[in-house]
């Protein structure tokens, strides 16, 4: 049974857990722009050609924007729910490194979409990958808020339980855009910007 | 409305955005060495040929040190807003992701100017990202210190007008470069190392 | 002769070296995703081939995921041994150092087992890594432990004992592996997942 | 003139110049393995051929492990300075991101020693590298420690000289390695090794 006090050991170690997960987070939001490559050709086309290539890599530079803003926004996710949790086992590091193995393979199919944009198949893998990665989070704080077993025992239950149902929300969006893109591939990669866009200017 | 005093979960909260940027910052400003490849020859050729290549690589080495060079200004700069930021909100943290999203893209301007450099084109794209990079820093500097929303309330007020202004020199100054590039791209690159040197000799 | 108390001086300077060994562990572990390359195609042929393309870059995608949870788990092993030590000297930085040199290295070893799956020779390379570097590991605590030279000098002598003897257990199983690769390389990886998922699951 | 304490706000600020010169250490330590690159060849010629090819890439794990010793040796001395550093100006800053820009450079010359072993050239311009980098840190601390400008005020006078005469034993070794390099480059390499392992054996 866990302490109803948080000892300094306790809070060094989560502090290093938590503080793990924000590099991996770092690193991840900053490989994404790796995919980004400087076009080649003579230097007398630059002037001529260069616009042009760079408006041909809008997509690469589309999936840039949007992965970042995912990443960026899963991040100060984590960084609220760790707020309120003060004690650990190994389970929640095992859901947590679980959640950073998808944090840091989201450059793969950033890549994918870059590279091929609108297409069906790249889009279902991107929404995928990110509604698995959103239901690994709402598990991770559904474990530690049941029964108060590792979180704040402060905590308004009514708080735990709308957090627990606005955890799925993302994910289940991910989920229905797929179904979007069954019809219309394009359609749904506009509808992860508005829902980003809802989010950030809330 | 936001307490007058900071909690210790506030602090806590607010370390971990420090901590975050400060990773994206280090990750972006040493990713930007990648770019140096190098020379592939005979190795018998090596004592010969390698000077020269090296030589004829030097665009690639000022872009990385100047790169370097900014953005360990704007960490810099970064570190001196947040000594006075004291408390965050969700905009807070939106408007530094905006900021990080173009600390991590600058490697791509890099490795622009480093492959053309000299060119109207990179050296507008580049001066260019800088600039909107220091408006998207004067905003977020502008927005906490707004009525003392999140920054110390014993900061002198003539000190925040001071800051708010300082903050538009660096992206002025970028923005009046590209209308030099207009002119001679080379000369609108010198005129960055000449604005650094001031900055880092002040 | 250590001092019995940790003054504020060392706790900083042991903190940085968590700090720096949390952020090799961390970059490690994100670079792996690095390896992980979108096929080329045309794209029209996206719907049709990407599948199968990414069905046979499945031993990329495992070796992804046993990577990625084994420096997990190397790191929570670290997580755990360092919540006891509360001195170092330059011998324990040099060794820690040295365990860092091989979470660095892991993603050669990892490559070479998703390039060559189920080879005998890219099978025991990877599983002698993994053992030299949990014997290094194991060096560390024991130097660390030995007549509580580095540690809480209130951690029980037989909690002592048994952590030096688990920290044997996994690199001593990676060593074993290495007999059943000469006969059966494939049955030697299964065993690794047999015995993450053990420790995962404990 | 700078307090005699050192206030909360200060060490807030010097503390994140140190974990951000960590990051920037740890990135460049690991970003070292990816020079490492899996040779490739048909399945079946794995047995046979791929022990002789990683015996053809030894430079590169040679090069690979002395600069991860390096960079560990910069690391603990840094580690080593700023223990007694208690203050910081805008002149500390701009050294420190001097000495990480070296620090952020030296896979290159490792690439450059790893493709091109025991040339006069690569070798040079590794020693030279070292050298001068080894001098920015000499440089950082005679500057933070003058007049105990920005250092502990209690450290012994004689302690601070010693720490700036063994500052210079590094660099000048280096120095004195290039010309050895003139008559064997080779002996000139061998040379760093043994330096490496007086002071880790020390």
């Amino acid at each position: 049974m866990p302490d109803e006090t948080q000892s300094p050991e306790t809070k060094l170690a989560l502090d290093r857990i938590i503080f793990f997960s924000d590099a991996v987070f770092a690193i991840a939001i900053t490989l994404l722009a790796l995919e980004l490559r400087v076009p080649e050709m003579p230097v007398d086309q630059v002037a001529a050609q260069m616009p042009l290539q760079l408006v041909a890599m809008r997509p690469k530079f589309v999936s840039f924007i949007l992965s970042f803003m995912i990443i960026g926004f899963y991040w100060a996710a984590h960084h609220r729910d760790f707020q309120y949790i003060k004690r650990y086992d190994q389970r929640l590091i095992w859901m947590n490194l679980l959640l950073l193995m998808f944090v840091a393979f989201l450059p793969f199919p950033t890549a994918m979409l870059g590279n091929y944009p609108a297409q069906q198949f790249t889009v279902t893998l991107y929404a995928g990958c990110l509604a698995v990665m959103g239901f690994v989070r709402a598990l991770l704080w559904w474990y530690a808020s049941r029964n108060y077993r590792l979180i704040d025992r402060t905590l308004d239950p009514r708080r735990i339980a709308l957090l627990n149902r606005r955890g799925l929300i993302v994910p289940l969006l991910f989920l229905l855009s797929i179904v979007v893109a069954l019809f219309n591939p394009l359609v749904a990669m506009w509808s992860w910007g508005l829902v980003g866009l809802t989010f950030a200017l809330r």
